[in-house]
């Protein structure tokens, strides 16, 4: 058996270099074959996951310097067939690629617009008077730069190596600590061992909505974790889409949605919110361990 | 004297129009004189506050439908200097402007990743197979379109006015409540009557980094406010861009910073936090109250 693995695509995106590295360690110990399948958004590469056109989807959630990919956690809100099974941690270094000569002939940059945030100071700096266009993803432009060498594109040096570009300036992300987190993701349920048993997750991922805006709405859900001594790794709010000021609450617990603690507070936190998601309980693979 | 007025330039923004609507109002009740100058990004316009190039800023703060613009929350914590003196709350209707005599004839769309965001369901409806591309705001792209009928923007209708450009397709946003909130920005102090007096503000602004990562950091400050019964009205973390899994929070709480109460909260908000900025305190407009 074959499992396909959706990314976005083109080849060459940081997704990519997230689902190779998944590929690799799933290699290692499992020796099961895989087929990297690129989609042209985030949000297609999870839904054909729910659609069955895929197992597996490697989506990022979280930049270190921009935040979060909105994307992702509005297209998992919508999608309730789909789980987390696996975080990974890669590093981001992004490259100019360009068959320009030096910087001074290039008058157009593409890239998606995350990689463009993350590296705006160093466009102003040494391009201030480009044109700046933002694509789905940072390879959608690669193979527009042979044929034009006032263009260039922010994406990895792996993805000048795959299309066989030069690079014209290397490490251009402001922050040079700069990671973004991955989620991997199928259909199916929360892992369960048996009844309160530990499945050795180190995370749970949560989505819910509250009952009506009151004073501590929110602050009871988040009372039932620290009551237990349950950390809270991050907290992200998105707008429901129904009205202004109305929102969404992701959380990321780092417990074991079947220990017999986290059990108790889930069903605990069921009756404070509206609409309660466990989006999946899992561990997270630094990239550096690969 | 003359107030100039930073917003996201080229003219017929929704930050454009969002500063018109404050100007009337101003006029109305003031009648000061105001000048309107557009800025290339939400950052120059609010660094042109902070450098005293203009008086006042409006910039988008957030969404209903794609949530926070997170230029405006990163540019804000760093620019100490601002203070928000208004919220404006307009609602957003999104035109595909274009000089194509049909949808077919349309190649590429341009607009802000937001407007595009809210209009993706639209798009990938009627025109699947056409090329988009993200500007730093809605309007960037309009002086194209008279050039090329295989072009379009999505914008608001006044823009097409403006521009005197057709409108080839209205209301293509996805959600039909559709809202963004601006705020009106300034340097200076939160506003303060005599010590412990209302000033009449129904909304305070907060943002704040917390000490550790332990169980109930954030706990701690939410509930200062839950125990006064002071609603907040919307809660968002950004990342510190220090280290992966580190954020700052954003508050809006629905009371008064001059309160007796809030003053209060505040004293000890400062305890539990470790950096603690009051970005303001004041009135929302809704925009139809005009």
């Amino acid at each position: 058996m074959t499992i396909s693995i959706a990314h976005l695509g083109p080849a060459g995106t940081y997704s990519e270099q997230a689902a190779v590295f998944y590929v690799n360690w799933l290699g290692k110990s499992t020796g099961v074959e895989t087929m990297l399948c690129p989609y042209a958004s985030i949000s297609q590469s999870l839904h054909a996951v729910a659609d069955s056109q895929a197992q597996l989807a490697v989506v990022p959630v979280e930049n270190s310097i921009e935040g979060s990919v909105t994307m992702t956690l509005d297209t998992l809100w919508q999608l309730d067939s789909l789980r987390i099974q696996l975080a990974l941690i890669l590093p981001i270094t992004h490259t100019l690629i360009s068959c320009a000569n030096s910087l001074d002939s290039i008058q157009t940059v593409y890239s998606h617009p995350q990689a463009l945030a993350q590296c705006q100071g160093w466009l102003e700096r040494f391009l201030p008077r480009v044109q700046i266009i933002a694509n789905n993803s940072t390879t959608a432009a690669l193979e527009l730069l042979e044929q034009d060498p006032t263009i260039a594109a922010i994406a990895s040096s792996r993805a000048a190596q795959l299309y066989n570009l030069p690079i014209l300036a290397s490490g251009i992300n402001d922050y040079p600590e700069n990671f973004t987190r991955f989620w991997v993701v199928s259909q199916g349920e929360v892992k369960a061992g048996s009844q309160g048993s530990k499945t050795g997750a180190t995370h749970t991922s949560l989505a819910f909505s509250v009952p009506a805006n009151v004073p501590g709405a929110l602050v009871k859900p988040l009372q039932i974790f620290a009551q237990l001594g349950i950390n809270l790794s991050r907290i992200e709010s998105r707008p429901t889409k129904r009205s202004l000021g109305e929102y969404l609450f992701y959380i990321d617990v780092e417990a074991d949605a079947n220990e017999t603690q986290m059990e108790s507070a889930l069903a605990e936190l069921s009756i404070h919110t509206e609409i309660l998601k466990i989006l999946g309980t899992y561990n997270v693979l630094p990239v550096s361990a690969l």
